[in-house]
């Protein structure tokens, strides 16, 4: 273990990225009023807000109305000052977008996945649709802070690479990240597809400006990620937050994880089309959305076990707030809603202390995408306490 | 929320108990190796060794072999600088202890908890035990740092409350920590008993250095502590860590606390001897040293409960390392370590980039008590970034 200690141009790279980050959250605030939510001095916030505007990240817009005393200039974060592409590899579907510096989509592509593909022929294709977008924009790639990454986990972080998730067959650890650089032209930041949604969430979402939240990512399978204490909590190996396989029926199926009863193998699309004999997943929403019994009694069976492993995330991580999102939710956002809300109010110890809520990402079936561009602007911009502490 | 930002007298405070934290944990170390471990310059190690050695609290112990060039002088803790009181407030029993400032017990004293003692009972109860350990020791109460209380959670920190555990009947709420501020003239601080527990693991236990762990507490309950990113990671509400409320079996019996399938509501020493239908938690104990056959399997079938949680864990947070200890654990911790191990090296998702260990604590029944007292020692000289980043 290397606990490390840490020196002024750290801080200085850490209170620019406080300051930056409360002008995002806090569109018009003013000078004054950063000194007072962040505890740096007003010197040393004038000093960096003058920075950030020559550097043409943050405008002033007007005077505020101010209690006596000279007029105080709102702060805004200068959205069109740089971009960020975001690409989610899904099994079945490669998703790209370009955002403005406020996680805003300007243009999204969206292409399936040809079964088999190659990691090469994968590349290709997401170059040739970065290209399009930019294209498409009239974007200078200069403008282009970096390239998001977001495939499904298990991910090595140090390889840049996908470990071999289960549903793309031969993927075992394929060094994807540097494939990318070399494709595009672009840096990289590489994140499984559930962390960077919630990354998403933090930066556009639900999560913007909640210091502790878990995520639960609904997509072909259910992963997670975790903010705690205001940062991105991914554990030792990058892994943590892998919801899916919190076992919410130990005498349940074994999971092809070697786990049992694993949530994801309770509630996955696959599973719920297989419980419910209704063909497709496709067919099992418009079931729940028009009421059809079998349709909706499998689905409460499934937010269930969901909340089973909601209460068990909010009595492990104490959070303030838990977020349903990802594409595979939709048409059950409701149903997942309320029986995990009514969980919440009713089973985990501190509910007396303190209610968690829950919301449904606001990002809908965007959330991964989003997510991917926001891992640039959060690799680029965001207060992390690790490079505080860094070596 | 406020994310604030951080200025140089923190910065220094920081620093300090980093170099401190290096040489506790590496104990005859050098100012050059501190300067390598920490990323701090050698002039800012120098410094910081100067005031500590001025302070008292660091000494200079001959020279360490060195490669070429001057000799280093190692540096060691002077552990009798400080010393901590540690009561652990169990509902059957107070535990107290005075320790140096490596966590060392120099004395212990034991008193069973009369059944429907007082707050003001129990607050002199202990005033008495602590006059009764410094009269013993001869020690001087200028040379007390403060006390650390130990007690079941859930506390309310902002009170100093407890705020009502299920097995103190009448106990809501109740500001012990003023009443033993005012009972023994010392600065008190209050933490769950599982919380302090797993601290006393960082500082005397098998903690030491380890950067992500969870700590299992086993005692009239099952509760826990986590250590994050080589913090107490405590949750929102000082309330994170709840194993013992995981649901292990969803469609269990009811716990107090609203869930179903509890963990402790199937592990705890009373469901145990209710399981095994032999009376008591010793006669039960004293079955799995015999090798009974009910008492054995009773255990297993415990240990199998343990390991579902420990897994989800695992899958959640993504560790280093799972310790197992608390009184409770007695003469359990073969069956529970081994079934844990098991489920460690074969379920978690990540099992392929990371091996989770699992070890039981070397502090044996004392876990609670010597964490109450590295409390004390936690808050006076452990890094803690909270502190770095606090208004």
């Amino acid at each position: 273990m290397r606990r490390t200690g840490t020196n002024l141009p750290k801080v200085g790279q850490y209170n620019r990225a406080v300051v930056l980050d409360q002008i995002q959250l806090a569109d018009g605030i003013s000078r004054v009023e950063i000194a007072e939510s962040t505890g740096l001095t007003p010197q040393t916030v004038s000093g960096i807000v003058r920075r950030l505007i020559t550097e043409g990240i943050v405008r002033e817009d007007g005077a505020a109305a101010s209690s006596g005393g000279k007029p105080r200039t709102r702060l805004r974060v200068n959205a069109d000052a740089g971009l960020a592409v975001g690409v989610h590899f899904d099994p079945f579907q490669l998703s790209c977008v370009v955002t403005d510096l406020l996680g805003r989509p300007l243009v999204k592509l969206q292409q399936p996945v040809v079964p088999g593909a190659s990691p090469a022929e994968i590349t290709a294709t997401i170059a040739g649709l970065v290209e399009d977008m930019l294209a498409t924009t009239g974007v200078a790639r200069d403008r282009v802070l970096g390239l998001g990454l977001a495939t499904p986990g298990p991910i090595d972080q140090a390889l840049g690479a996908l470990v071999g998730p289960p549903q793309l067959m031969g993927w075992t650890r394929v060094a994807l990240k540097d494939m990318l650089v070399e494709a595009t032209g672009l840096p990289v930041t590489l994140d499984n597809d559930a962390t960077a949604a919630a990354i998403g969430e933090c930066w556009a979402g639900a999560g913007r400006g909640v210091a502790d939240f878990a995520y639960f990512f609904f997509g072909a399978g259910v992963g997670g990620g975790l903010i705690l204490d205001n940062q991105v909590y991914r554990g030792g190996s990058m892994n943590a937050a892998e919801f899916g396989h919190q076992s919410v029926q130990p005498d349940g199926p074994e999971c092809y994880c070697g786990n049992h009863g694993c949530l994801e193998s309770l509630i996955s699309p696959n599973a719920l089309v297989a419980a419910s004999g209704l063909g497709t997943y496709a067919a099992l929403r418009q079931g729940v959305v028009d009421g059809d019994p079998m349709a909706v009694k499998v689905v409460e069976v499934a937010a269930a076990h969901l909340a089973t492993a909601v209460v068990n995330v909010a009595n492990i991580l104490d959070i303030d707030l838990v977020v349903l999102g990802g594409h595979g939710l939709r048409h059950l956002e409701t149903r997942f809603r309320d029986a995990t809300a009514r969980a919440l109010a009713t089973r985990p110890l501190a509910r007396s202390i303190r209610t968690v809520r829950v919301e449904v990402s606001p990002l809908g079936a965007d959330a991964a995408m989003v997510g991917a561009a926001a891992l640039v602007l959060h690799t680029t911009y965001s207060p992390q306490v690790s490079d505080l502490l860094s070596l």
